[in-house]
């Protein structure tokens, strides 16, 4: 059963903070990339766009981590593993607005290129190591 | 050859920003811990202790990757693919107390537990992915 995010770190990522997502590169190591993110239940949503070494990172292995650091408290960390259930472009669109809107109090995403396909990314919280 | 981190990457890195860590977990995928960090040469320095996960996941699998993210700048980040060239305890003491005086100001590292092996990693950077 995945472990529920705590209220600290729920509170801690409803913040406009950059999270790394941490994916497995083709030739298996780990590689690192900040993005938005956000709660939605218990899982974790985040946005990227077709073809970023991200997107296909986790088209070939769904298995990611996230990191969200307070810049004001140390102690203050969200660390977790999680797996990455659907990608979806339908509704990628409208959730990079949304999150927009969060990081930049903007109403419309306004970095799209042209001929980008946003992809929606949820991720289930699997695990989260209290002590690295 | 390896990149050698931007000057810009390494001023980042010279603030008491924490850094995360992915290492490869026993099942192939990435784990994150936070930790301190510093640049020498054109290498990253961290500091664990013995029996920490990330600590078993690179005496395993060498690959890593670090993130620092400028908290007041989203687009200032340091996002880095790298190996851990070297595993040392007989600096890693001195080096502890070093990476806390960056952090918390102290001459000593003030979190010691009795027993405690600290280890010091050095990683060169392999690569750092400019998109992600």
């Amino acid at each position: 059963m995945p472990d529920v995010l705590s209220e600290k770190a729920r509170q801690l990522i409803a913040r406009p903070l950059l999270a790394t997502l941490a994916t497995v590169a083709p030739d298996g190591g780990p590689q690192v990339t900040p993005l938005w993110i956000e709660v939605d239940g218990d899982d974790l949503l985040v946005n990227t766009a077709r073809g970023r070494a991200k997107a296909r990172n986790v088209e070939r292995d769904d298995r990611v981590a996230v990191s969200v650091i307070d810049p004001d408290d140390p102690y203050n960390v969200v660390m977790v593993r999680g797996t990455v259930t659907a990608i979806t472009t339908e509704d990628a669109d409208a959730h990079i607005d949304h999150l927009a809107k969060k990081y930049l109090g903007v109403d419309e995403y306004p970095m799209r290129q042209p001929g980008e396909v946003r992809l929606k990314l949820r991720i289930r919280t699997d695990r989260i190591p209290m002590q690295g």
